[in-house]
């Protein structure tokens, strides 16, 4: 039997058209984009080519974008690096209370050197109100940061909304949007984005690869120092074949994404409307519409969610309970408790991401097995 | 014409068993090595195989080593990571005067931030006395920091040497290896370091991926934070198939690091003794024998170094004037500077470095056109 891969939101396979892209980059033109030789200027050409296909998939210039290894550097480089630039202006910093813990982390971390933290809770679907960011501005603000989609219930964010009013109080705005680019439609001006973090593994590229986009003129310092790379912004070799990798990955995500996204709606509904049907005591969490395409996210009672997630994988399922960068940790997750989920249902998740290489019979087989598998652990 | 490529010490080409070994992490065994499902538990494997290997090549344990972007990355997390976490014990760090940029830099950034900094300056030929470094220290020094060889005129320092005094006065030790993993010997415990960083890239494995050793209890604060991954230190998606890549090719390095180096070694040797007697006015810079087995480093009388690595270009020869990562750099190398070369010379600078793929014949091609190129640009 084939394994099912159901934890597209952990991570995706490359694309194999994206490893065919990065192949020429490893052993043909390898050179180093800083050196001024003809296999530096081929790099170098490559790897403005991937910039400028990157920026134009989100409506950014190429002089907004730096490369770096993933959206976690990302948000530290968002954080700290805006913290650091206006540190005369003021050491307050809002923030969801959804957010990945590579925003709040380093923020916690900025709050042990004397910044304040406002945290914004979200409703039982996991919605922010922009309001209650609007209510939280205060003139020391420095950054407002608000992820896209939840990693883990799917929610999609009123951004925009938020970014508007960001950009009225003139208060850099960053948007980890690690689940929607290459997913959703992101464009940082209908989002009114300054700061925006991504991962390539996340689309189908390769993984210790990503991008920062900064829109111009936002305050930030550089987070690594060393060398004159991306505008000096964040010093090291670039990684010339990430980039490329990167950018075929977005651009056929892009090409199919229309597609891409209704069927794994089609796949998602089905999960979302028929488990319940199947299985008592279950709860769907997240937004019924302002959600991921490829995201489902359940909680079933009296379940210990890590032996469920066992079972699936016995069975030949891979999923998640939420968040894989905190798989192992004894806490019930921070957004099922921001969605006011008793720790009881919290401990009893399942996350289902759906991928580009997920077809109905995964579906329909997942259908058959799970009320089984949840029935047997019910015992 | 093929070209052929001298700039090793800026990137190497990925070895094609490198890129083999990678393969079947970007498609097959593609998953988040946090992930308790089969594709995760498989791709954990994979890392921790990884990591084992490259501890053992450089005689660390596992547990010691951080993998990370690259060393600059490693570098930086070492320079605010070890001073971070000393907060409480000083403010004053001990570097060389020929430090890679990644180095100091971050340094230069402490500076502002209020640490005082000792720069050990270096003879002629480039090297340290290490006892300049003892006599340096102070209650409050938090960090010394040497590189392991110059990477622009392959001086290799007496850092075991140093690393005793530091050992012995229990100052954190950082060794950027850059330019000697994966090409000469690096033992950790011989070298008495207590932190030691490297890029895979530099040894024919992949751009973008890199590792920092840290020996236990290393005072070190982490650098990216969000997620448990390498112990917590390092937070951010695995890149499970950059480190089976940069295992793979240290193997092949260590290997073959006896071959190689001799080889290297001679042809080195060549362009060391028949260039000066081929032209004028060059000198050659760097270390008679401590040096690095791959790196010859000249400087050539009433001649611009940017024409000459145009005109080399032009022939079809890839070289550097010192470092990839500060070409365009309108000051002289700091490194150059330190040696005591005026500043004439110093823009007169060639760095040819070696690696796997030449042959002996492109010495003798290199011999034959250089010194037509100098003549014709001394004119």
């Amino acid at each position: 039997m084939d394994r099912i891969y159901l934890d597209n939101a952990a991570t995706t396979p490359v694309d194999p058209r994206v490893i065919k892209a990065m192949e020429a980059y490893f052993f043909g033109s390898f050179g180093n984009a800083s050196s001024p030789h003809r296999f530096g200027q081929e790099a170098l050409k490559a790897l403005e080519d991937a910039r400028q296909t990157i920026a134009a998939s989100i409506a950014a210039k190429p002089s907004e974008i730096i490369f770096n290894s993933g959206a976690t550097e990302g948000n530290n480089h968002a954080l700290f690096g805006v913290a650091r630039a206006q540190k005369d202006k003021g050491k307050h910093i809002i923030i969801s209370s959804i957010e990945h813990h590579s925003v709040l982390e380093p923020a916690e971390c900025l709050g042990r050197d004397g910044y304040r933290l406002t945290y914004i809770g979200v409703d039982a679907e996991g919605r922010l109100d922009p309001q209650r960011i609007k209510e939280a501005l205060s003139k020391d603000t420095v950054l407002i940061a608000v992820i896209h989609a939840s990693n883990e219930i799917g929610t999609l964010q009123p951004v925009a909304e938020i970014g508007k009013i960001a950009r009225a109080a003139g208060v850099p705005f960053l948007v980890d949007a690690t689940q929607t680019v290459g997913h959703e439609p992101v464009n940082v001006k209908v989002l009114n984005a300054d700061l925006l973090s991504f991962s390539a593994h996340k689309f189908y590229g390769p993984k210790g690869m990503g991008a920062l986009y900064v829109r111009e003129k936002t305050p930030l310092s550089p987070y690594l120092y060393g060398g004159d790379q991306e505008r000096s912004r964040r010093a090291s070799t670039q990684n010339v074949a990430g980039a490329v990798g990167m950018a075929e990955a977005l651009q056929i995500c892009i090409g199919q994404m229309d597609e891409e996204r209704s069927s794994q709606t089609a796949m998602r509904d089905r999960l979302l409307t028929q488990l319940p049907s199947l299985i008592d005591g279950v709860k769907v969490n997240g937004h019924p519409l302002q959600r991921l395409a490829n995201n489902a996210h359940f909680s079933f009672e009296g379940v210990d969610g890590e032996a469920l997630l066992m079972s699936l994988d016995m069975a030949g399922f891979a999923a998640s309970m939420g968040s894989a960068c905190t798989s192992g940790a004894m806490e019930a997750s921070h957004v099922l408790r921001s969605i006011g989920l008793p720790d009881e249902l919290a401990f009893g998740s399942l996350r289902i991401s759906l991928g580009r290489f997920n077809k109905e019979s995964d579906i329909e087989y997942l259908l058959e097995k799970l009320p089984e598998i949840i029935r047997s652990l019910r015992i």
